[in-house]
């Protein structure tokens, strides 16, 4: 194999497949990536075994060949060369090394055959359709930070995909909680993903997906089976499998009859929820919320520490109501928030409370509250 | 006491503070910021017991008196209260609570009583001399990295501040050496200094320090005895107790018998060690530089991962010569470059080496050899 390839976009392509590999890794090949050069053009493969993502970059090929290497100290060296360098990638059959050359810089890194390296079996998939970047992005962006961490939990481990009846009709739909809150935002259904089913997508797909959606208008071609889920751009594919489990039926827990209004600039209520935060001691970080006649205070007492209180004029015509959250979670879903007012809907001071961003209602949030 | 101050004052006055307290105290009031207002202005004084230092800021006082508060939680409030809000702190006597009141929010913050509160008794100093913000950044800045950080060593745990005879008489030094490599830091003996006592800063002062030499221009009122130090703006008064110990005789360290002169582009070297590092494992980071008439080689070798080899145009002109140095130490030397070629002084590969930026001597650092 010799090919040669500009810096930028080497370092381009090997980013990508670099951060899916495991850093603690048992199995020595899933510590390499796959490097494939043949018609103009270089591959880099990298897996975890879960996620594969397949990187293509044009390259000038002067040999095809195919072979890999540690992928950490491969994106190391392109990223530590200077910028508009040509790097010229070689390996000599049966060497064992592959030499990387820009200008006077050279190294040699040990190879492992092609032949051992683990290539994702190909699938078929149920649906593939077209979304754009934005609106992937949109869906897993207001979803994520409700992700589940509890192992035990595994189905709670990831963003549930799916088509669901919105009101408007079928919508393409993101769903993600942890038992205390959920996320739930909805776009148009792509033509094409009708027959998708249900999927988990895990947290780390997540994570390296939203690398893909950088870029507004990009067109993302999106494949979904039971098993699978492909993700792809002109130039990058990220395949995941997804979460072997069935995702709890959430539509029970958002409450319907919550008739209690308060609207509220979400800006200088987040600022004032982390304020009010600042003198509890981390582990019950409950904030107090007094609703009367417009009126909002905010107030958190601890005894250790002292007390804090912040009051915030708000658009609430309903009867006094006291109830209390954790306050990480209040901040988290206000920071959702990027166009409009926050709008609350409470029942009781024991019931879950719903979150939506003015009066659109295809991103909404569900908070537990806190006895206070 | 009573005192109002405009927020980003107040923030500033308490982040100096906050930065001295330690995280985990065993002693609650050490968590503690003192603040006393009297005169017009507020101070607020924080220590761990080596290091005080006191923050003075202007202040609206309409009742004077002094109380501590939790630094942390302090700085945490003020800092997300919106700028520009005028901040209140008011102690009714005997309440126990400070209140900190910003526009719409109040906070009641636990008080313990000023009289716990440990102040470092006045000193004697046997100098006293003023010297430029940018002076001392630069002795300090560049000495730093040499500092030792085991702790059996503890007389090599800061910077070895002295008067010395240097080159052109007597000047103020920085030295700092953690028996791998060395640096020593000229510069002007400011008038008043002559009578100073050779002082370890400890490393945490060091740190603390770098803050008030921001303003290039402002001179600080330095005083130094056997036992303490004091750094001084018009606002901020650093005391620091010195590292109780006898630095070693860092002369004989020095080698003046070094001949072969390489100079070469500072940037240039620095990026190619780090570049031909990257192959090396964490634990043996050796590089061998081979040196021939204007030619440099560097070389890494790592039996596992690979190897590497770059070459850079230099000025030497004397024998071939092969010498090994821990990449990191030769990276941190040639990263204190700023100004002019690098110049190293070579003897033997197992000698020691120098190296100073062109061919100012107010600069200089020696690093051992290792084999390779």
């Amino acid at each position: 194999m010799k090919v040669s390839i500009e810096r930028g976009t080497l370092l381009k392509a090997v980013s990508q497949a670099q951060s899916v590999v495991e850093r603690r890794n048992t199995i020595p090949i899933l510590a390499n990536v796959l490097i494939e050069a043949a018609d103009d053009k270089a591959q880099f493969r990298a897996t975890d075994l879960d996620i594969e993502v397949v990187d293509q970059a044009p390259a000038q090929v002067e040999r095809s060949g195919a072979t890999t290497v540690n992928a950490v100290t491969l994106h190391e060296i392109v990223r530590k060369l200077p910028d508009g360098a040509l790097v010229t990638l070689t390996e000599e059959p049966g060497s064992g090394r592959l030499t990387v050359e820009a200008g006077r810089s050279n190294f040699q890194l040990a190879t492992l055959p092609r032949e051992d390296f683990p290539v994702m079996p190909a699938s078929d998939y149920a649906a593939n359709f077209s979304a754009k970047s934005d609106v992937l992005r949109r869906l897993f962006d207001k979803s994520k930070f409700a992700i589940s961490t509890e192992e035990t939990r595994y189905y709670l481990n990831g963003v549930y995909m799916h088509v669901a009846e919105g009101e408007g009709g079928q919508t393409l739909r993101c769903v993600a909680t942890d038992g205390h809150r959920l996320a739930r935002i909805d776009a148009d259904l792509p033509q094409g993903a009708e027959t998708m089913p249900g999927v988990i997508v895990p947290r780390k797909t997540v994570g390296e997906l939203r690398k893909l959606l950088d870029d507004d208008d990009t067109p993302i071609a999106v494949s979904v089976s039971e098993t699978k889920v492909r993700f792809a751009t002109e130039d990058i594919t990220l395949t995941s499998k997804v979460i072997d489990g069935t995702f709890p039926d959430y539509s029970r827990v958002i409450p319907s009859g919550n008739t209690r209004k308060m609207e509220v600039d979400a800006k200088e209520f987040a600022s004032a929820v982390d304020r009010v935060a600042t003198v509890s001691s981390e582990r019950s970080r409950a904030v107090k919320m007094q609703l009367d006649e417009d009126r909002l205070i905010l107030s958190v007492n601890a005894p250790d520490s002292g007390a804090a209180e912040e009051e915030l004029g708000v658009a609430y015509g309903d009867d006094k109501l006291e109830i209390g959250f954790n306050a990480k979670y209040l901040l988290e879903i206000a920071s959702q928030v990027d166009r409009e007012n926050a709008v609350f809907l409470f029942n009781s001071a024991g019931d879950p409370t719903l979150m939506r961003e003015g009066n659109d209602t295809s991103a909404i949030y569900v908070v537990m509250p806190m006895r206070v």
